[in-house]
């Protein structure tokens, strides 16, 4: 039996799938059974590290979309369109498809399965989160008899490498992205990995598969990691924690979801703390399982081609065992419906590291445990770290508070005359 | 739909796959398509954890492995036979079988896949290696489009335990399985846990599905942690090591394969050094993947239930979307046909820790050197670390050599008259 793909784009990832799919031995036998049927690029000109037979690659982006010889659609030319409509076309010609594609799934997720569902078509998405690490396929299809509490990733590792070396070496934010540029770990322009965006796109994704309920990405509170320096990551080090861009989502009592993307203080022993470069992580926990981790490159075209082509592979067997016109397993189709409703950000509860600079007058601690205090903000440690110029510097972790008393709290605090100012604030795992 | 299972023991893994499979809110909405139909026990009369309406539970395990309307047997017996007859029968009258019997796949995987493949019903032993990991489904259906260079796996969370306690406390060995069996981390007879042959077991298991090759069970080296002892633990932690039991599976130059159990000196920044306690984490490297590891609880009845129950679900949705008289998805079935050639163990290349006692005499590091060096034997470093009543204690660690090469020199060596004894021999990562 042969499957024929169209592959969607021959950059970084679809030139490594390329590569798995040209050169089969060692691996799974299945692979021998997949053929590169049409590769659809803009430009036929461009020099490429693999070479076909002559009529394979096309600029005929559509035309792979509506070749009835095609099986399965791999989509990997990333960004919005024309992947979206590529894909819908695909799937409303019957053929399945694989994407790596975080920002058309986390935002057309919704009418992307729909219409899959409707003709009968998987959309398979391993490698849209966590490049190499197999994620998506044991969340659907092991971990969903657990209740689920948590879902917590490292998710995006560009600002994974630029924490990791803003650590080790007491260096400024804005010289390791430069370095992260240089070495092709950073974008040209950064902004959907350093703002959070990518990580928000990611953990979308993992918590509508984790919690069965579809997530509205623009309601995802996110936070990136420009303004962490090294003087937090330094007083981070001494209170026992290392700062990652954690991406969460969690069950909440009130039966809704928190889905958020922020810098996070992680405790040194946590598993997540030792998570480092451009590696990324992904802990999941639930009932009765306890906690389980997967931890992998979570980029470069190698690692993210072993989860595309494991896609394709497993619609093959599947196909293979079953022929074309089954109805989907649930476990590897989307049925979810309904939206899931967000915990609003004023509601979450979670601990906070807060940095305060204030006139080195007696009493300044009081009136900061006085603020929080009248709103219900426990503190868990105040530590009075140093000096700054004329300047007090004061550390305070709270326990587990409500977002909406913090801030309350915060507020009065910033009008009293001692404090100078509030050069941070970051969450505390 | 509906599918019937039939429960094969009650013990603690048996009482928490009943307790997923009976309280199904919150989980994924397969289960409740899960029908327990039999429970099969020793005896009726013990209390239970679960309860059942009456005519689920018998004692007649037979009957339940021949009662037609059953689709799905849950073997979760353990041991070696009934399990393996019982298995087999199931297999004979076309059901679909879930075990967590690592001991009977090991020895029997051949008979039981054979089986299987005639009848064309599915094996998943997901629970059999990790506890509640996902790792048998994703080396099968994920990881296998690489070339899979090695596995490497703390796979027994009692000696895992045993060694984390040792390094942590300063403790001997006898203390803490004393200490691990009042916990329950231990059994009474410790000795499949602690010479190995749980973790070669596990490790038979993986090696033949990340390399495509059946494994002769006997034929991998296997060795304990009975030897290992205070004085090693602090010598390779002053030196940058952990000591765990490692499971280790991977290709050899000789086209051949190397599976091995063994106590390992692991480098403090290696991933597995910091699997502690009871946890389990195994290690998989490929090209072009790279390292992914997968981390979690490797015992304990809700992790493993979660596991047994997730191939419970996994055959359900195969069933549901695809019928029941359809080949097998080749991805979850086994068509390996014939067995791996097994690297010899002198053949095997390995650093090597190795701790001598010998008189105070100048020229007894020399002498070592001389005989290692004739052998092939090239040292990294040699280290007197102090004095052991009259004798002085001499710590090398070799670079990668030839074990054949290591023992015929080591042999020598004893023969000098400045050694006194070598007290310990420890295999390096």
């Amino acid at each position: 039996m042969a499957f024929n793909i169209g592959l969607l784009g021959l950059g970084t990832v679809g030139t490594s799938t390329a590569e798995i799919l040209l050169d089969t031995a060692g691996r799974n036998s299945l692979l021998k059974e997949i053929i590169i049927k049409q590769v659809g690029v803009s430009s036929l000109d461009k020099p490429r590290k693999v070479q076909f037979p002559s009529g394979v690659m096309t600029t005929d982006l559509e035309g792979i979309v509506n070749d009835p010889d095609i099986d399965i659609v791999v989509e990997l030319l990333g960004g919005l369109e024309p992947a979206r409509s590529l894909i819908l076309q695909a799937i409303a010609n019957g053929k399945h498809v694989v994407t790596a594609n975080k920002a058309v799934i986390a935002r057309y997720g919704d009418e992307i399965y729909t219409a899959a569902n409707k003709t009968k078509v998987y959309v398979l998405l391993e490698a849209a989160v966590g490049g190499g690490i197999p994620i998506i396929k044991p969340l659907k299809q092991s971990l969903g008899v657990n209740r689920i509490k948590r879902v917590t990733g490292i998710v995006n590792g560009t600002t994974n490498y630029i924490l990791t070396e803003m650590s080790a070496n007491g260096a400024d934010f804005a010289d390791v992205l430069a370095e992260a540029q240089k070495l092709g770990y950073a974008e040209a322009d950064p902004t959907a990995d350093i703002d959070g965006w990518d990580a928000a796109d990611k953990i979308a994704i993992l918590a509508t598969i984790a919690f069965g309920e579809r997530i509205k990405r623009e309601e995802i509170s996110c936070e990136g990691i420009r303004t962490i320096n090294a003087t937090d990551i330094s007083y981070a080090e001494q209170l026992g924690f290392v700062i990652k861009l954690l991406a969460i989502a969690q069950s909440s009592k009130s039966d809704s979801l928190e889905v958020r993307v922020h810098p996070t203080l992680v405790p040194k022993e946590h598993p997540l703390a030792s998570i480092n470069d451009v590696y990324n992580a992904i802990l999941v926990e639930g009932e009765p399982l306890g906690q389980v981790m997967f931890f992998g490159p979570g980029a470069g075209g190698g690692a993210t081609a072993s989860a595309v082509v494991s896609d394709i592979i497993n619609i093959a067997g599947i196909l293979k065992s079953s022929g074309k016109t089954t109805n989907l397993d649930p476990l590897l189709s989307c049925s979810h419906q309904h939206y899931a409703s967000l915990t609003p950000t004023e509601e979450i509860e979670t601990r906070f590291y807060v940095r305060f600079l204030c006139q080195d007058v007696p009493g300044v601690i009081g009136h900061l445990g006085t603020c929080f205090g009248e709103h219900q903000v426990s503190i868990e440690s105040v530590v009075q770290i140093g000096f700054k110029e004329e300047l007090a510097e004061i550390v305070v972790v709270t326990h587990n508070v409500q977002e909406g008393n913090f801030r309350k709290a915060l507020a009065e605090i910033k009008d009293l005359e001692a404090i100078d100012s509030i050069p941070n604030i970051i969450r505390v795992l």
